[in-house]
């Protein structure tokens, strides 16, 4: 008999990976762990959920797991060009778990205003239900986390969420810009959500707005106003 | 004219992302901020590199990028079970950076011996690149935190290494044992490479051990010796 992962159908099931009828005894069997573990295989799947952005060399579009690990590195780097004072394992913290409800919300795209609407919703159903699988202490930490990035309240927040727009603008650049022509986005859009990296950094705001001046200077991004809906 | 990412046999050759010569003045040219990014442009090959687990739904092979953020993620939830003290932003900041060289070096299966011999010069040439692309401080240190990870002296260190270790196996076992048997593995390799998670965490080499038995007991894991090279 194989074992085998759990059908799409039985997400919500809990899949135990230390059973006690394990042939291994493992003594007191630790709840703590075995909901750590549950929580870590459930949000595996973020490595699933695929982003309109694409890889810098263009090859592919990112998925959530290998965008959350690209922007913790950049806080590593970046956290000194905040304007006020940040806690930067706490921005650290905050990228690492950001996008964890779309393992079940799925990916919203920045420039989609109609899905905007029952993102909030979405969302919170999934964070409801992926932060309860760990122990209740660390449900809570995380959790915490991923509302203070949301409500942009904190200096840490606003620095989250400014190297969360500065990294995929970049690799929009890198690709050519690709993006944005496959989903009809105009620099008025690109420059409007992009506008918030100034509440974190002027320096990251300057990096931003050459960022976009040279996309549509080399013709990556287009001026022209949205169609009319 | 379009803007291209840089040719792969250019790989060196620095790509400037805010070039002076940008419409919009960025006053002075911050050089430090222009090499932290290049750097991080540099390292999204990491979500190009290809190791040998699958994702826990078994549907693609795991990249440097995504288990990065994973195992970040799990020493978030799991240090706790650390036998020592450690300083658990130490132990993320370590599995944030601990696969980059991987960048230039490729992933080296931890069950190939041959390779395994070339790994510590391939990977130190590419630590050599990748980190000096940083100003001269931060470089210092993200590289300092690999050779930390690598030397395994540090309760830090081994705990990341244990994580290193527990979410691959959790993996294998979760995608039905499909590396190991891909690569003809047996279990006493599989208990040989583990092992060293107790070096950190009693109750992380429970959680190891049980899984091993349970790949051997329900067939996914074969108990046959190697073969004779």
């Amino acid at each position: 008999v194989r074992s085998t992962p759990p059908a799409d159908e039985d997400r919500t099931a809990p899949y135990d990976p230390v059973p006690q009828s394990s042939s291994a005894s493992l003594g007191e069997p630790d709840e703590r762990l075995a909901r750590q573990l549950r929580f870590l295989i459930e949000i595996d799947a973020a490595k699933t959920v695929l982003r309109r952005s694409y890889l810098m060399d263009g090859t592919r579009r990112e998925n959530d797991g290998e965008h959350m690990w690209h922007v913790a590195v950049a806080a590593m780097v970046l956290s000194e060009h905040a304007d006020e004072t940040v806690d930067p394992t706490k921005v650290l913290r905050m990228l690492l778990v950001h996008d964890i409800v779309e393992v079940d919300a799925g990916d919203t795209f920045v420039y989609d205003e109609v899905a905007a609407r029952d993102k909030p919703d979405r969302e919170r159903r999934a964070a409801d239900r992926l932060f309860n699988l760990l122990p209740s202490d660390q449900s809570l930490e995380l959790r915490a986390l991923w509302e203070e990035f949301e409500a942009r309240r904190t200096a840490e927040a606003r620095l989250a969420a400014a190297i969360d727009r500065l990294l995929p603008l970049l690799a929009n650049v890198m690709a050519g810009g690709r993006t944005w022509q496959e989903h009809g986005v105009v620099d008025e859009q690109v420059r409007r959500v992009n506008r918030r990296v100034g509440e974190a950094s002027a320096s990251l705001q300057q990096v931003v707005d050459a960022l976009i001046d040279r996309a549509v200077h080399t013709g990556m991004l287009d001026r022209a106003s949205p169609a009319e809906p």
